[in-house]
């Protein structure tokens, strides 16, 4: 008997018609004779309510302790109605919320991290037969308050959860039925991934595919969870996350991810001296704006650049917080640019093939496509180029990389 | 500097700009060197969406223990909004949910009783200047399950709670701005009491008086808790629940309550043996239906007819099971009335005066209102009388009786 984590998200449970399906879902894979415990995300709108509700409330900035308190009875909603469900058609279901199991997380409402989970009640329940049917996004901190995860944060319960129930695997239920070469909607020739690695599944994230969250991914990985990303409305395997094996090796590309959600800011003419970079981003890192890429170029007569990107509902904070510290630097200015894309290609198998970064710039080259920034790591390269050509750019690299045909 | 509990209910939190005037009214009982603890109720509109929900998921009956935990989310919402607008207009505020406090209840789902408050997380959050909010209706049971306390729940933890804490006073706001001398849309001269005893309150409530569940009187009473009854969208003082005083003795009658919702059986030619009274209402109460007034009349050639009301609610299965049991007992046949109305008049007075109840036959004997039952308590008089007579008897009881002044 597996001991088996399965994961609906929001537009999964958007009314009792979908809940009342995932309810036969999972009925259906309790008779396959496997224990099942459900995570659950707050139906599709329900949290969108009590979001609006604490801005009405609050004029934008609500306590922090309070909106998770508010925020969190959505699961407490939909947690019950899918055991109510499953007691109607004759199967014996307990909800958990995330004080219940518990969940134990920090202190950071809104974006909790997990310290631990509870599995006793969770195994006695499996253990009486019932079928465990627990609120994701949410749990306590040591002092009893309520937290919730922040995005992704119901995929996090979810790999939480089976990684320590030791459970056989985690399904993610989703409104895609996997993870794809590349994004299906703009490349018609994109090929559904039966195996995907945790590291390419991350840099596929970083990348702009927004599948899974890398905090869920990340855990997976930590714990070796096989993660199934799969569709609700269909009977597909999907796609395994898990870790690297040697039939990955053979891809040398796994996946071309395009993110078009970047801003490139380039801080002209800055004096080159130690630690400037250290006095641009230690404002933007405490305002938790994240910096994606990097590039610093040589230093000519004393002088550099710093090109980096942020994300592009950052850039008007950014903006507020450079200005005051480029004019600190003896910058000459700062440029910005929203009209750009980030085209990554990724893949395990390019650790040990070279050539494929050539490969890239070759394909952008032939086409006419200038490349603004580069970056790279193990199995991942990235560049940065004008928003327009982003199509063309990701069926391109689709092509030229074969990923039409299963290797 | 006192203690004081607020409890808040439906109407009063029905949207946000309520939940603010609440607010205003909770900081104004601080500034007044108050330590304020609210109870909330949910969201009128809510609950009955939540319950809508749980029909539908259900087709009419879900799983008790499920139906708790989505219930209770309503409470959740109302008292996580209270607590951000008061952190908006600079208070410092902390919800807590029934879990949290904790509220321990027995096992009984959607009916529990309070068992214990824990006063601890309260006291220190008064301590540090807090404002504390908390979740009315709803509490946990001793294996953390969360159990709802039935009707008038959220007026009982308020009352639970401020008697945990010794509270100096509990203030019960609700749409009305006290307990007046009879229903004041039904007869404009009504007179809203200063005082009433929780015994004369007790009588009221089960005459048919709205204003308080009896079970937080009961609970009020026990632990001397003086209740204040308010209005949340005035600023009168209300009427103060209290144990009886010499002052209240003044007063013979206190008020007029009248019950359209019962139905008056009678079960005729029933053969007079011992056990038939056991027989008749055993299983009406194992059914949990409330029979309330009971009239046996005198053996007559060894039969007797057995007449008593219950609520029009119950009356489909009261029929159901009588049906059953009458025959068995060699019955005649069993007559249903559901015109009927009770009209009582209650106050403490009443034990050292004579007179009352023959004034009160006196008065229905003028108007020609024939008298279909009669029950007696030591502060309350019932009598069963035709529906259509039950405008008419109030107010000519009300006159008789001299309530629309203060004695």
């Amino acid at each position: 008997m597996a001991v088996i984590v399965q994961k609906y998200g929001g537009t999964s449970v958007a009314d009792l018609e979908k809940i009342q399906n995932i309810a036969k879902r999972v009925i259906r894979t309790r008779n396959d004779g496997n224990d099942v415990v459900v995570v659950l995300s707050a139906m599709a709108g329900e949290t969108n309510r009590l979001i609006q509700m604490a801005d009405s409330a609050s004029g934008g900035a609500p306590d922090e302790r309070e909106y998770d308190v508010l925020v969190s009875s959505g699961e407490q909603i939909s947690v019950s109605l899918l055991s109510i469900i499953l007691h109607r058609m004759g199967c014996k279901a307990i909800s958990l919320l995330g004080h219940q199991v518990k969940i134990l997380t920090d202190k950071i409402y809104s974006d909790a991290r997990i310290l631990s989970v509870d599995t006793g009640l969770i195994s006695d329940a499996l253990k009486k037969g019932k079928i465990v049917v627990v609120a994701g996004f949410q749990g306590v901190d040591e002092e009893g308050n309520i937290t919730t995860l922040g995005r992704g944060g119901s995929d996090t319960s979810a790999v939480a959860i089976a990684a320590s129930l030791k459970a056989d695997f985690c399904e993610i239920f989703t409104d895609v039925d996997g993870v794809y070469t590349t994004d299906p909607n703009l490349y018609s020739k994109a090929r559904k991934l039966k195996k995907v690695s945790y590291d390419e599944m991350l840099s596929l994230a970083g990348a702009g595919a927004k599948v899974l969250h890398p905090r869920s991914v990340e855990l997976a990985k930590m714990y070796e969870v096989p993660v199934y990303v799969r569709s609700s409305f269909n009977e597909d395997r999907g796609t395994l996350v898990t870790r690297e094996d040697k039939d990955m090796e053979r891809e040398v590309v796994s996946g071309v991810a395009y993110d078009r959600d970047q801003a490139k800011i380039t801080v002209v003419h800055v004096p080159d001296k130690p630690g400037i970079a250290a006095r641009l981003f230690t404002p933007l890192s405490e305002h938790n704006i994240i910096v994606d890429m990097i590039i610093q170029n040589a230093s000519s007569e004393g002088y550099t650049d710093m090109t980096f990107t942020v994300s592009q509902k950052d850039i008007g904070e950014a903006r507020r917080l450079l200005d005051v510290v480029a004019r600190d630097m003896g910058a000459s200015r700062i440029d910005y640019d929203e009209n750009i894309s980030k085209i990554s290609i990724v893949g395990v198998g390019m650790q040990s093939h070279s050539g494929v970064a050539s490969k890239m710039f070759e394909v952008f080259a032939e086409e006419g496509i200038n490349i603004l920034m580069i970056s790279t790591s193990e199995i991942k390269i990235s560049c940065v180029i004008a928003v327009k050509y982003t199509e063309l750019a990701v069926r391109v690299l689709h092509d030229a990389f074969g990923l039409e045909q299963e290797n």
